[in-house]
């Protein structure tokens, strides 16, 4: 490895992003974020993307669609064209479709959509309305175009159980996703509706109204990372004995609430809310990390992993076996990184700036979501 | 499931342990702890183990060397009899050896010691110490025993990168890692040395010196958690602009300083003394979490999942590609699970006791660490 190559990178890392923050020299800003105290919420108004939404990624839209009466709903992301995904696996009861296909080792090494659905076992079919609409518009891959044979779209898919939710689930034979997919499809755009939509429309999440989240980050060379989330987690996504969110160190610009951290602290097998009857059933956070600097499939792989820390710092305690939790990572590759860097340097960055911009999607999921109606759950609004 | 048997071991997740705090009723507690402010630090005094070490887990001792020319040492953890382990692999730079005989479906289930090490892939010989100790005195595994031929005992050994710490390396071929992995396996002892001792004695972590680190938990019906860790860890364990530990809200008895949590906060890419240069090299935190219930190897791998996300609670960033992060987990198999829980539920609860006692364990090492004679690296408490 070439250390000076090495060295430049890894000092724009820390150097460049507070310089642009403070408008200071490297060493003065370098001193300066050394200094006590810290105001990372009121100096990083910056780096933030536009709209805090996965969007903010360049070459992806996102599409969403809920049956109010079932109580469920679906999210897509689609990339503008086939991009190299990733994805890791860490709850113990993972509902998934298509995840396979994305080993390195594997021939497809780009997807055509990821969808998120509720409904459990059932939200799988979400994905087959979501191909069948590609595959009529002759998207998807092929090894060799055949006249009349449709490609095959990849659309790696993760399911929440939001089955006892209180919705009327009495579809018998005919469970509502695969249109939901198909309407979440057609709806995609870079508006993201958070909180009680999509896929965590019928979510729940440590005894609070479960949701939707997103949040982005733009590094100190302006690659965007970002991070979509539908959370229906077992653990709780706040501290007990108040409305903190366990992702409090990381919030940027009051986004979901700007409460601090001052008491945020649990006891053993202190949970608040969470690990209280009634039983546990099938819960899964749901995220999907995207950027648009080109990743290898395998770099992609590692950010997965590193992302699935932010699961960590936004929820306790998590990838538990009730949970389901699966972590997709995305690349438009719309941009390269920077050239002198290392890629493994490139893709520590990457996976570090994944990590929390998906612990701040989940507190935002919370921090956004409403009640159902006749709900016994309440949101986090309401308590 | 039986879901009133879930129900009745979930209340005994949240309100058992509240009520032995508060003393109570389950009602009253559970109230408290609803209500605003958290003071866990405070009322769960009674939580850790008489040692706050991984030693308060009844069947195992844990014995120390260290060379302090060489700046470099060895832990080995030494259950009484063989017992059930697992291993959980996350960081990309990992240097291990026996952890694939670890895999559920292969032929043994229970470890004879667990070895962490500095000394990076020269650090493994500390386990062929440790196994010729042990053969020589017919511990180990065998199928069948036949006369004049050893057993084999069973040994999973991870490594740290402690080669460029400044300490004289000048070994040609005979590193010292094989006398020091018998040094520390013959003073075991219930007596844990923590900071610069053992496996941590070379190791750094985040800009800081890093080290050895230990912390015990117990539930509330008395079950025995505990976590020994060897940090050396690219991200650091404190939040940038001051001395704060990221497993601060996790804090017991003031163990690692009682600085609290307000002010716990990092913007974007602000790593503090982390991801700096010095250009990194292969960093690793190791930990072992042990346990006096009865495990199956499949359960304890689920804890060691969880037990993962204690270094995400504890160090940012972690699992990075120069990180070489293993969880192992160890039963000692003393006592039996409660007999009313499903053992889905009661691995949750270890594992999400483990995830937390591993990292205050983490937190612990830095607090504890000193600085290397000569080292330009900083101990935390010299900053």
């Amino acid at each position: 490895m070439n250390r000076r190559k090495i060295l430049g990178s890894l000092a724009a890392v820390t150097m460049s992003g507070v310089a642009t923050k403070f408008g200071g020299s490297p060493t003065a800003a370098a001193a300066q974020s050394e200094s006590k105290g810290n105001s990372a919420a009121d100096t990083s108004a910056s780096r933030t993307g536009p709209r805090n939404l996965i969007t903010d990624v360049g070459g992806l839209q996102v599409g969403q669609s809920h049956d109010a009466k079932v109580q469920t709903g679906v999210t897509v992301i689609v990339p503008d064209k086939a991009a190299v995904a990733a994805c890791d696996i860490r709850g113990g009861g993972p509902a998934t479709r298509e995840t396979d296909a994305l080993a390195p080792e594997n021939l497809v090494q780009e997807v055509d959509a990821i969808v998120f659905s509720g409904g459990s076992v059932y939200g799988m079919a979400a994905a087959d309305g979501v191909a069948s609409w590609m595959g009529a518009r002759n998207r998807g891959f092929s090894f060799q175009q055949v006249a009349g044979v449709p490609p095959s779209p990849i659309i790696p898919t993760a399911c929440l159980y939001d089955l006892a939710n209180g919705g009327d689930k009495s579809w018998g034979e005919l469970p509502p996703y695969r249109e939901l997919g198909v309407e979440a499809l057609e709806a995609a755009s870079g508006d993201i509706q958070l909180g009680t939509a999509g896929a965590g429309y019928g979510a729940m999440s440590g005894g609070l109204k479960g949701g939707t989240g997103s949040a982005s980050v733009v590094s100190s060379e302006g690659f965007n990372i970002g991070a979509l989330v539908a959370v229906n987690s077992l653990g709780s996504a706040i501290a007990p004995g108040g409305k903190q969110f366990w992702a409090a160190p990381l919030e940027l610009n009051r986004e979901f609430g700007g409460l601090g951290t001052d008491g945020l602290a649990a006891g053993p097998e202190d949970y608040g809310r969470a690990m209280r009857p009634p039983p546990p059933r099938t819960n899964t956070t749901i995220a999907c990390i995207a950027t648009d600097v080109t990743l290898t499939r395998v770099e992609a792989q590692r950010v997965a992993i590193m992302a699935q820390d932010g699961l960590a710092r936004a929820l306790r305690p998590v990838h538990a076996p009730f949970d389901g939790d699966v972590v997709f990572v995305l690349s438009t590759a719309q941009r390269e990184g920077p050239e002198n860097s290392p890629r493994s340097v490139l893709t520590t960055r990457i996976g570090a700036l994944a990590a929390d911009v998906l612990a701040r999607a989940i507190a935002r999921a919370i921090f956004e979501a409403t009640a159902l109606p006749g709900s016994q759950v309440p949101a986090w609004r309401d308590i």
